[in-house]
């Protein structure tokens, strides 16, 4: 009963089959071996993008951070979300790679809305050589709030960059997830709406630590290569990376992936909805926010659930409600998933 | 026939077997699985150091970079090589990690005497605010060229760092390779020679990505933990790192797999001397530096080689002499080599 | 009639004299001159600090910057008001300074509040090494909207800092005119309070180009050295700024200067009120935020005055009220504020 | 007697009166002044460059960290000198301000020959993704020995540069010293034979503390501007920095005070070669490298004489010679060099 993250999961067996079959003889290093050109083809007709330059690192955070680097100038500011993952949780990694250019936060949730977002381009880059200019505006896509936006939306946002001539970055380390919700291509999610630079991520979605790194325009492709050797993010044993890559995407695992984790998302709130929990909203992807009676929390931390209490302790009064996150992953059984209500229902 | 890098052969099929194992339910993310604690265990153990602190990143670059950005401010200069690594071959990594600091490179070849080393931290620190200040000592065992220090000579390096209260790093992607060569144990080849910090690779000898980052003195161990995440080189399922070391480490594997590289780099030395060779120096480790006439690099290169030409072309006086570059890793088999000593006698 | 900035204004009599007195001669330089030696004696002296840190630049952004990059990790986050100086005005060179460290924004006005100071530490800092880690608290005294925080407000976010064990940084680039406001002593305001390092800003109250940074506690005083002339601040002519700082605080000059900039900014506000303008607040130093009809504002910009229109443009309706900031420096004339005022009331 | 650097001397009478006169009413801040106007017009004209940027900052560090920070990408390395500022006496400000990219130091004195920086280049760049780029070559005019590079030098190298599709800077802190030696015109000096960016110095030569950066192409002239605030050199009373460089390219002042410096040191060489002294080599501008006897030093230090001993101690025998450096600006006077020669005769 994990439902912590989708970051902690087993690795699809597809793809644990891929690194043992990839594993023989020798191949070619950092990015050149054969397998990654199966890769870069796949994504490019995956995104009907022939054009696209399409790079391999090890984490979400390297994914972002190197992208964001590389459209970035050290006197910019990013526009994203309060709660996006590149200002809550990367430890600074983005201003890292951005030679120290800062984020700007748009007012409001975990979705931007085209209002709030160009109030807060407005705001910046009106005070000549002594604020900081205008950067890229950075959208996660599910948001870390468990919503998708729409297309609709996406491309209302993506607008709004456009008419600033800013660039747009997509943060997808659930890619995945948000395409089944929308039932969209992957070029509708993301350059069909204006999206420039994608963060496509496979390690929460059954992968064992791979990202892809889409330009759509390659312009700033060797750029991107440097970039990504000088942040030690270039592996030597490349064809590992470009194995889970290559089977994720192959015969559309990526997608039954997601399609197993968004059921599981909704198989648990519709359990917990019938054990009374209250939630921010509901389940679009694979992660919702739940609000339970600590009593309810106090059972499954008996019985062993793991997850994350956003506020207050175990300790306390039992009909005290107190919120929760709740994450499935492809591997979240509807066994655990029901051991899980049960527990919540006491 | 690949003899151009030992960062392009297959994984130890212990390694992939670990990984394996290792797929299979929920692991805590970011460090805390029980095998990394295994690992830590292990190392400990092995370099006699109850209290170092010990991290797993996925690139030698990463290892080098951390382990110096934690150890260099920015206004230092660190001592090193001219073939360093991190000089020659890390695209500015080493200075990214560092916020600019410098690297002074001592002069001479690939292994520093304590001579050159002390006219070169003498050359630098004595324009008060005005130069870099003295930084750490970074030594690579094995060398960029194939030698291995002794310990005398590890030691009277780290004595000269020490005399000016530097720290010692020591850039051991081929760790096990020099280990074997010398006899000695880890301790002995490290903190009991004057050695902090270690980058103790496991990429190159039959790993899929992972080196540990290993401080004797745990004082900069949390700082390390940030500088590592901010550097994107944590890993969410960092189980997966850990499966590769531990299974490394398990019965001596790493030790066996160096002494097979190391093997047959001396049977590639030993037939292509009698097929006309000279060599920089004689065979230490797992890399050696050739001369071949170029019309045996032709044949090699037909008869489908890999490794490196030095210098020249292919084209040109038969007889003209260049140099290359051949490196072992654990895989290299006895037949390969013999063919490539076939192909170079003629 | 200029009451754009108080940047923009002539350099104190005294101050020049001194320029010229300074310039006989050789003089050891990089701030070994002897006229160093007497502004850190009179520095100390009056903030009662006799082991203090006290060093000269020529910008109020590298006072800033440098004493932030001096006290903070590059995984840190600085907590500071929305609309502070080094937020809004400084291009990220705190950023730069800091290695990519991020500011967190205190919600709420220009005056941060100990609660809101407090939410916002504890809005960070507890994600392990995921998050930022929680750096220093920068406040601006007199704050960028012209107010002045009491002694008790200084103290209580000095007390929220302290009890996180965070330091404290003091924007002083306009000291003087908050220390004669509140009519209390250099340390009141400072150490007294709980402030760690202070930029004791000259350039806005009458000198040419220098400001001091102040550390009470000298343990950082050799790193601050090094990373002013890494960052290119550190002047070979040094005496020419000790000059200025020396005349500056020579026989009260500086507080009396920042006596006529407020008296002339009070005598600005209440020829205003007389004409039918509405403030944002009181005026307590040298800056206030008025409102007037746009009619006034053409009559102004017709007459020659200058100064900020922060919202708006002289073309519309005339009794639209459109709100502007002034900013007085010690040497606006008691006939310009009239003529201003007559332009304003029509 | 002092002979240390021409840094520590003092500021032209007409630079001083420039100051004051300055020193009326407001100016518009930040570089928008009047007097800035004048100066552009002037070194346009002066350089034949009626496009170039031209941008004055305070310090020569800062003007070439900026410079090359604008031409330079992270990833790549700079060639220059062993003994060049940018490397020796600038505390990493230069890879401060570059994010991180490296210096290459050419082979040889402190002269750069063609043959000597084509083999540095070739070293470099060669390694694809793994090695650092090639960047900008910089070039010390003055040299920090004493040298000046004849017209033919200065464009063999930049021809050299040329032919990599490398940028120029030349590091111009004694400009004036170098041009009055060779008696060519500054568009000479500069891009006709191929510079493409000046650190145009004014400090060492007779002002308080500015120098220009001049771009002939003025493409990056906004990033410069960026550039220079981010680094927190951007000046609000600019008008000060303005007022220094107008009055110094005004009437020829500045080569005037170019001569007289060189003449000085050409006074003392031949006086110390009357009393005995040996050369590094003859003198070309303002600094030359004497050895002279230990008892020589003695009577020179007893008498109050300043300058920098470069090895050895004045405790020994007296019959040793020890190297100096002696360094000549605008204000030595005929009475004091004849004075120090007289105590080197003894």
């Amino acid at each position: 009963m994990y439902f912590a993250s989708d970051n902690s999961g087993p690795v699809l067996p597809e793809v644990m089959d891929a690194l043992a079959a990839a594993n023989t003889g020798y191949a070619m290093p950092y990015g050149a071996d054969p397998i990654m050109e199966e890769v870069r083809g796949k994504i490019r007709a995956l995104f009907e993008a022939p054009e696209a330059a399409v790079y391999l690192v090890a984490t979400g955070t390297a994914a972002n951070s190197l992208a964001l680097g590389t459209i970035t100038q050290p006197f910019d500011t990013v526009f994203c979300s309060p709660v996006a993952h590149i200002e809550e949780d990367e430890c600074n990694a983005p201003e890292f790679f951005m030679g120290g250019a800062k984020l700007t936060l748009v007012a409001g949730g975990d979705k931007m809305t085209p209002e709030a977002l160009t109030r807060s381009i407005e705001s910046q880059g009106n005070r000549g050589v002594h604020g900081p200019q205008r950067g890229p505006v950075s959208i996660t896509q599910v948001t870390e709030r468990g919503s998708v936006y729409t297309l609709d939306e996406l491309r209302a946002l993506c607008a709004v960059a456009k008419s600033y001539k800013l660039p747009v970055h997509l943060d997808g380390a659930r890619f995945a997830n948000a395409l089944v919700k929308l039932g969209c291509t992957p070029a509708e999610m993301t350059w069909k709406a204006g999206v420039d630079v994608v963060s496509f991520g496979g390690t929460k979605n059954g992968c064992m630590g791979v990202e892809a790194v889409i330009f759509f325009d390659p312009a700033k492709a060797w750029e991107f290569e440097l970039r990504r050797k000088r942040g030690a993010h270039l592996f030597s044993k490349h064809r590992y990376l470009s194995a889970q890559m290559n089977a994720y995407l192959t015969d559309g695992r990526w997608l039954d992936a997601a399609r197993q984790a968004n059921a599981a998302c909704l198989r648990l709130t519709k359990g917990l909805e019938a054990a009374g929990a209250e939630f921010l909203h509901a389940p679009e992807a694979n992660i919702i926010f739940a609000t339970l009676p600590r009593a309810a929390h106090q059972r499954l931390h008996e019985g062993g659930a793991a997850y994350y209490l956003l506020e207050g302790t175990l300790d306390g009064a039992p009909d005290e409600h107190l919120p929760c996150r709740l994450v499935c992953d492809w591997s979240a059984t509807d066994e655990n998933i029901d051991r899980f209500v049960a527990l919540a229902k006491g």
